[in-house]
């Protein structure tokens, strides 16, 4: 797998949540916005320059800013047809477009998917409703090592924290925006940016089930505002056992060939029926060549490639080393843990999956930042743009904009310890603090509270509040214990914070206390503190609410700092050096990811590794031939069964040249037809440097076969009902 | 604590084995030299230049390069007594240096010490005794938690790995080495090398209890033979407990204020009886003032302050980020493994502590090298420098040094996984390849063999094979594993070599059925294959010495592929830099520290931090008023219940500008009459960019004071008679 937004599945593990177990961290936030909008590309990643390095004399370009071929996650609404045909010979409409656009949903957590009947049925990933199967499963029933299939409609469960959005309109807002926040810096910038896209989200949002996002693109070159239509009641319908859709494990990830069986089908209920929705997607029974022209439609979760090299260098030498060594050290817990028992295996594997793959990605780009070549690249981009500004006079205005994003970085190292130090990845916390702020941020006017609390946000915060997922003791205590650790290593034993939250006691007696002490796994009792208000939640007793009380000054300082003197100023220059860059380059550009709805064009081929052939195809057949009966390399009994009903030259696995990074986990990849001809599930290891820029020659995406998910659907787990759904049979 | 051979605890967690459970990792090898000589500094540890950074312009001087105040680690024969006399108005004669010499000695496996009494009574620190006192414990009786002390001479206990060194003469060698390796490259240099060292230490090594090394300094600038008498019967004496030897614990690490009772005594034995030694240090009772003259006679490991800037940009980008990783994974590991019980808690404890404590060394030495200024004036330094020997024509035929050493580094990024994939961590794995390599290579002429095999070694080598230290199957396994998943990782899943070893087996479950099956914890068992040579080792049927046959030719030739690729042509270009440097800056300079004896000057004096002054001193009162009860700030009750006894003002803890490094652990602190009055035991956090450079301002080394000392041991601990033996009264 696993093109689960890399960097925000980071950001997310170490800060905001996408998934169940870390979702309220977020709203406990210190940090970037919460889970469903993940942070304006190069806003909040980024830091210290080395002058050394950023002063550097510049040589001859490989221009690693212009699009090259089948580069570009574009925005549905400004696709380049004229190029697709001038390559391909095939040249997209506008309902084609729109017809693919409502057909693809997004996964609020942060995957994509794809509506396949006229019944409501989504197609996404394995890792993508992983949570959801796991908060489903207890310790008698694993329907992640079992897999499930709901033999009829009624066998439908409820996933109990996955949202469905579907785009159904998109306005231009640029003027607006800017209008209102034109020669403001700092705070009064970041206010006045809080409160236009506080009123202009609740102004769309006329109802619970819509959803409204004020998407900045092209770093504020343009604000869009994308109105979805929001589903929270959501089924699982079929997921295979995890040792099938993640065959080869953490060893094999990012890598090719892969044989992976990565589906989930979901199925999206409105008004307690099956949604009969008017766009889905066609299958297509014969899949796709080698060469074939594919599109992947999905929700790429960000970019950075507009960075400056100042930025980058934050990126390479703090943002990425520091995320990394703390995933580390919980993979390293983690993987202990799961050996302490069955149980403790089964509550403690999706986390384990998420850091693992996490820590795959981010050491991916890592990699490519140390590259000397690429950041020689960057920097040569950026010296001829630095001085094509410098020479335009209407561009001077711009011309301070990298230094000073080299200053930012400077100060985004200090601050980034006590940052991370006030953000904490227990979900109970996470939840308590969320309740704390609820009671605090919601008697204020919409256009004044964080961004979480917004109006137009309350229905997503609200399911991850009141998500009934459950919460293993155990692992809550782990992950506190770790919290404080961490807030110490941070601080040091001398701080004022960490002298309060942990007095004399020892870091993990003291987690287990309050875990075993709170009475947050309750749902009700949530509920109870969130409509209870400021009262309530000032006469709690609850210790893990009594913690958050004690320390929501602090994180709330720093976090308000961390948007008033980082996010806000880099915002504002590294809009001034999108800026320039337009005024030179022209529009003819995508803008950066940003977890928004965008379409890639590419081919199905495979790519010389090492001076061999890698081909494009995997077949079933070689999925037998790598499997060893121990994991990470097990096959399903299910499959052992059906091998000799399977057609063993079934195309599994495929890759291609589509542009594509973390969240579009899931996305359908269709011919043009608008047929499904594979489900987006990877990359390639080349492909993870993609953050920072797109490398045309090995940079592959992956996907499952549409004519292996059928192939494994009916013949391994008899799944015909679901086949046939597919086939525009039933 | 902790100046334990910072980088080497960790090239040595990670290859070799400072320590007595990573021990034959090393003679595992595959790698690096054997712990006991470490490597040539700037040979092993250094990789790809970003081409951006190494071209840059550079700018105006901070002179990086340059001896500042206090500044050095200097040879005890070419000791600048001058600059000494020059700043504080004392000039150390021969005859003085010479007796502070014979006074210190070095533990083999990474620290140092010195002798303090006429019958042989060695001081360090706690932690470099830490193993022994470790290993003398078992599931019953803990020394590390309660602390020991041998109340007579008969109650003193053998440790089973620990080697002390006493330097007895010192013969520069350069002509013969140099003329031998005249002309030479790549794999002819390094035979030749090998070759010339081993006939030469075997030359001096008259006898086991003689010890001889070929030190390089100055990057081949000079070869000196250094010989040791060593001893191997040393006994422990006395230890406080690990509360108060590292009160504070990992958050205090490399911190300041200290409170630590960082001591243990040990004593030499020569043919069963208390060692006489003609020169032992005498005790200062008053202890040092502040501002008052200090030396230290220590053991520094190593430094890298003549790297060149496309070296020091392969430690910051790959080096210290991918040991950082991995330790940081097995910190995660090891915390949680010791949640699990206290015999599991007791027998890992000392990974722990090694671990943490190399994380947070290295991850001091990268912070220093991602500190822009400071890599700014490297660079500048460096441009400087090149400059210079372009312009001299005598120095033309160096010119290319700097661009050979950036190439290097791109070749060593590449390699390095493969190195580390075939070095493991597993205690009972290391004895495995030693046996095994033992028996190829000890038939060989002493010059063809492998380093650690050649005669002057082989004590050393012997040591470790034969250790009476036990090994816990728990942590073996989990070692193991940890080892048989690292290699996946690094190579993956098709790589041969991973095959071969995994088959199709889960990691963990073969690496639990080698440590149930092999019968290596025996030592009668590793005498009997060493005594059988290569056919016993041949007809052995135990599985791990199977496995390190499997595996030996993969592991010799990437070991010989990095010797010969990496090691040799660095430390040639390595070599030329220096020499051009030489011929420029003159010989005013001292040699990066090689884990050979260096004397340091300086004073008492504390450092402004965020605008505060910290005082020079701490004292008992300080430690009971940060006491909390609770680990790690929980004092042992042998002081809780000497509180009214103690005089609470007396000095504790001492910061000083002595210039000293990883390996200085245990290093004497004497005064200019060349009496103990500290006991270094670590460095502030600002010293650990040492490793790359000094910086004057802020750099301070940590000791305990004599006077604490002595009063801790007499009030606290009843241990009367070691007092007196200090104070020369018995």
């Amino acid at each position: 797998m696993s093109k689960i937004l890399s960097h925000r599945t980071v950001r997310v593990l170490a800060i905001a949540g996408a998934t169940a177990s870390f979702a309220l961290a977020a709203c406990g936030g210190d940090e970037t916005p919460p889970p469903a909008m993940p942070a304006p590309a190069g806003s909040t990643t980024v830091v210290p320059a080395a002058p050394v390095a950023s002063a550097a004399p510049v040589a001859p370009p490989p221009a690693a800013d212009q699009p090259l071929t089948d580069e570009g996650m574009w925005l549905t609404n400004d696709f380049p047809a004229d190029k697709v045909a001038k390559q391909y010979g095939f040249t997209p409409t506008q309902e084609w477009l729109d017809h693919v656009r409502l057909s693809s949903v997004r996964l609020a957590g942060g995957c994509s998917g794809s509506l396949v009947s006229a019944n409501g049925l989504v197609m996404t990933n394995h890792h993508c409703a992983h949570s959801c199967i796991e908060q489903l499963s207890n310790a008698k029933k694993d329907f992640v090592k079992e897999g499930f299939f709901a033999k009829t409609g009624n066998d439908e469960v409820k996933c109990p924290e996955i949202e469905v959005n579907q785009l159904t309109g998109i306005d231009d807002v640029s003027a607006r925006v800017q209008d209102a926040t034109k020669g403001l810096a700092d705070k009064a910038l970041n206010d006045a940016q809080r409160a236009v896209t506080a009123t202009i989200e609740k102004e769309c949002a006329t109802g619970d089930n819509v959803r409204c996002d004020v998407v900045n693109l092209y770093h504020g070159g343009r604000y869009h505002l994308y109105k979805y239509r929001r589903y929270q009641d959501v089924r699982l319908v079929f997921a295979p056992e995890i040792d099938i859709a993640f065959f080869g494990g953490d060893p094999d990830n990012f890598n090719f060939p892969r044989f992976d069986l990565d589906v989930s089908f979901l199925r999206v209920y409105d008004g307690g029926k099956p949604l009969a929705p008017k766009d889905y997607l066609k299958w297509s029974e014969a899949g796709a060549k080698d060469g074939e022209l594919t599109f992947v439609s999905g929700h790429p979760g960000r970019t950075s490639r507009q960075l400056t090299v100042a930025q980058l260098e934050f990126e390479r030498d703090y943002a990425l080393p520091r995320r990394l060594f703390d995933l580390d050290s919980y993979e390293g817990t983690i993987t202990q843990f799961m050996k302490e028992g069955p149980e403790k295996r089964r509550v403690a594997e999706p986390e384990l999956f998420y850091v693992q793959n996490s820590i795959k990605a981010l050491e991916g780009e890592r990699e490519a930042l140390v590259d000397a070549e690429f950041l020689h690249a960057k920097a040569h981009a950026e010296h001829e743009l630095r001085e094509k500004a410098e020479s335009t006079p209407e561009l001077a205005q711009y011309k301070d904009a990298w230094k000073e994003l080299a200053r930012i970085q400077g100060e985004k190292a200090a601050l980034q310890p006590r940052f991370d130090a006030l953000s904490w990845h227990s979900s109970l916390f996470g939840i308590a603090r969320g309740l704390v702020r609820a009671a605090d941020e919601l008697p204020k006017p919409n256009d004044k509270r964080l961004d979480e609390f917004g109006d137009a946000r309350i229905p997503g915060t609200k399911q991850r509040l009141f998500s009934a997922a459950p919460v293993s003791a155990e692992l809550e205590t782990l992950k506190l214990s770790r919290d404080f650790v961490r807030m110490r290593q941070l601080l040091g034993a001398d701080d004022p914070v960490v002298k309060k939250v942990l007095g004399k006691d020892d870091a993990y007696e003291l987690a287990a206390k309050l875990v075993k002490g709170t009475k947050l796994a309750d749902v009700k009792v949530r509920k109870a503190l969130f409509d209870g208000g400021a009262a309530a939640v000032s006469a709690s007793t609850d210790p893990l609410i009594q913690l958050a009380k004690l320390v929501d000054a602090d994180a709330r300082a720093v976090r308000t700092q961390w948007e008033e003197h980082i996010v806000s100023p880099e915002k504002k220059f590294g809009e001034e050096v999108a800026r320039a860059k337009f005024a030179i380059y022209g529009t003819h550009v995508y803008p950066d990811a940003t977890f928004s709805l965008r379409l890639s064009y590419g081919h199905v081929a495979g790519w010389m590794e090492n001076g061999k052939q890698v081909p494009a195809f995997t077949t079933f057949g070689g999925a037998f031939d790598r499997a060893t009966g121990k994991p990470p390399f097990e096959l399903p009994k299910s499959w052992i069964a059906a091998k000799s009903k399977l057609d063993l030259s079934t195309p599994f696995d495929m890759a291609t040249t589509n542009d594509i990074i973390g969240g579009n986990s899931g996305s359908p990849m269709v011919n043009k037809n608008a047929e499904v001809v594979g489900l987006i599930f990877d990359g390639n290891i080349h492909s993870l440097g993609g953050e920072y820029g797109f490398e045309p020659k090995n940079n592959r995406a992956v996907a499952v076969t549409s004519v292996a998910l059928t192939e494994a659907l009916g013949k391994v787990y008899g799944a015909t009902r679901v086949v046939d759904e597919l086939k525009g049979k039933k």
